[in-house]
């Protein structure tokens, strides 16, 4: 698989729906840390995303710490407002993780200490109100990791 | 404004409202030809955007040929999954002109004949499913561009 994308704890089955047909089109893994803030036959994730959702190489942890101790040697990238390095100026790599935390507050400090190496930002313009859309910024994110990686399998 | 998004005939207003955000936030300006398959003050559309909304440098057009008129000398961009040149070949300038189809059909065969010089495609795996969320496709363009500018005013 080209990415793989990681949803803390995600809220919105849209939101979800949609990057996990990003997912099923860039040819990446989708990795969803519960508790979700959905059913997954809700059906506003089938308005969204089901059609694709069988096709979807997804994988499902209890916990942060479940997910982590099975990841922990690969490069996880985090993606926040606050991130020091602007998204492009990481170097992406096939099999790179990268996560997005939950639409209302992102992830909780100690993820944020834990991962803060490898810390991405979005620019945007000065605002109070800086958040774009999670499926959008997870669009942005993996298309330009695709891009530096000259979009394998990819037509 | 740095980018000029361009929906022609959008259907759903969740979209409308997430790529409302995505200009706002990119200070692009949003340019919406009718019909739209919703009304402006839709409670989905409220939902998802309606914060940014009275924000965003909105335009609107009674039909393509309103749009065409004003604006048939600036160079506009026609995203299509059909389209020739990786978006990432385009070499995007600012206040450049990138619109994108409705979610159902995309645009009829006379715009793609009008704009036929300056298409762009998304890659994706090569499937029957080809389509990205509306929202995500005009975000992965969009921040391109912005890339490829060094994000003007924007931190």
């Amino acid at each position: 698989m080209n990415l793989n994308i990681v949803l803390y704890q995600p809220e919105i089955p849209q939101n979800t729906g949609n990057i996990g047909r990003t997912c099923f089109l860039t040819n990446s893994s989708l990795h969803l840390i519960k508790p979700l803030g959905f059913l997954l036959n809700d059906k506003y994730l089938k308005r969204s995303g089901m059609d694709y959702w069988h096709k979807i190489d997804v994988h499902y942890y209890n916990s942060f710490e479940e997910f982590y101790e099975i990841h922990k040697d690969k490069r996880i990238f985090l993606t926040e407002t606050f991130g020091e390095k602007i998204y492009t100026q990481a170097k992406f790599k096939i099999g790179d993780f990268i996560m997005f935390g939950k639409e209302s507050s992102g992830v909780p400090q100690y993820i944020v200490e834990l991962l803060k190496d490898n810390m991405i930002r979005i620019p945007m313009i000065e605002t109070t109100d800086r958040s774009l859309n999670l499926s959008n910024s997870a669009a942005i994110v993996m298309y330009e990791a695709l891009r530096q990686m000259n979009f394998p399998s990819m037509k």
